[in-house]
């Protein structure tokens, strides 16, 4: 029976979701984690690769398993294997064709940075600290500009073996939070590194580096030069996976 | 001349602020980046010790230094020689004889927590864990109780050697933000592990083992027993300490 995981991770000290040759990945922690229920190795789909110290608050994986246990007993029982900083939220048995991967309609993402003369401890761990002040109106005029259906070429790091990089953006929105300015970004899927680009992107926008009525020119070039820099993963974090839940559910 | 200093720290991989035979301790830190800049050895005068892995978000020192640095200048300084989970946010320049520990008027804590089936990662640096749904009318009206000047005996942990266990909380307020739900503590000065107390109390008043009309009896045993449990450090931190700033400054 197939089932799918919904997870929570503290991103610091792994590198990223998916196996590497070298360092911890979350799929080899979560997948061993299974086989000492299962008593047999299992296989994980993962819904995003998410990159080295990337943060999750709901990824989602489906995996293979070979008997049931009962939705509410599934996560005490996996997250009593798991280390502190990656835990199992949520399971929902899934029909045997749902594959976290493919069935995604989408994925919401929060990048968040703060402005300050002084690094703040205690939201480091999860945000992106610049000096620079910040126009938010600035910001959010340039998110509006990305929305859409766009070829999105200027905002994806060299490596990227996607076979197209036209993608669409539901919604970019900068909102303030305390301390803390969240760029949520909304989209069908992303390129390798897009959210922390158009992160990168925006931030150079609030400071006036970036005019943001040039940001349809940005895309048109097709070239990642002129979109603004990669920001650190520290401040990234995948939020919320859309699935058609009551399609996928036994 | 004499400067107080407010910092910020992530007390996870601290033994407290004040030095220990081992251990890193806030206090060994902060006076090594002091030297530095200051080219002789500087003693810092804490406000308070704060435990092994309690976070502050404004801890306040003083020390005497040799010369001037512009107020403005000075954490940039002194931040170019601190770890990432040490932090300068502020200095101000004070009269020779005010003192960070015997000033200060009182101080406010925060203890967090989040009730929850299962753990949260991305919160739990800096918030204790609960199983338990809880009550928060409970927790507030076992807060309410706790007011005013009482002999906190029943509230301090062993080892104390405080010459009176008398104390005045001003207000414990219990809020909720999101997942989390935040004790407010406010008093004059405190007792050993006397706010990871109050916040064992309210949590065990949350979920019924402590019923809230009965905190004045507990004050009144002086026993230690019959108080809630210690709450681990993860959940605490020091967020201000009150000062006569307006006669402080020079």
């Amino acid at each position: 029976m197939n089932v799918a995981l919904i997870t929570e991770y503290d991103g610091t000290d792994f590198v990223g979701f998916q196996s590497q040759k070298n360092g911890r990945a979350v799929y080899d922690v979560l997948s061993q984690a299974l086989s000492q229920i299962y008593k047999e190795e299992v296989h994980l789909v993962g819904c995003s690769r998410t990159d080295a110290g990337v943060h999750a608050r709901a990824h989602v994986s489906s995996v293979n398993v070979p008997f049931f246990i009962p939705e509410d007993k599934l996560p005490i029982a996996i997250n009593s294997f798991l280390p502190d900083d990656l835990s199992v939220r949520r399971a929902v048995y899934v029909n045997d064709d749902f594959n976290a991967r493919f069935d995604s309609r989408g994925k919401r993402y929060i990048y968040r940075l703060y402005s300050s003369s002084y690094r703040k401890p205690l939201i480091d761990r999860y945000a992106y600290h610049t000096t620079y002040k910040l126009d938010l109106e600035k910001m959010r005029r340039a998110g509006e500009l990305l929305r859409g259906e766009h070829d999105f070429a200027a905002f994806c790091a060299a490596g990227s073996t996607a076979a197209t990089t036209v993608r669409t953006v539901y919604s970019v929105n900068v909102f303030e939070k305390g301390d803390l300015i969240e760029i949520e970004v909304q989209g069908n899927a992303f390129l390798y590194n897009m959210v922390r680009i158009i992160a990168g992107t925006l931030l150079e926008a609030g400071y006036g580096k970036i005019d943001p009525e040039t940001i349809p020119q940005i895309l048109d070039s097709g070239d990642r030069r002129c979109a603004g820099r990669t920001l650190p993963p520290r401040g990234l974090t995948l939020e919320e996976v859309y699935y058609d839940w009551e399609k996928a559910k036994v």
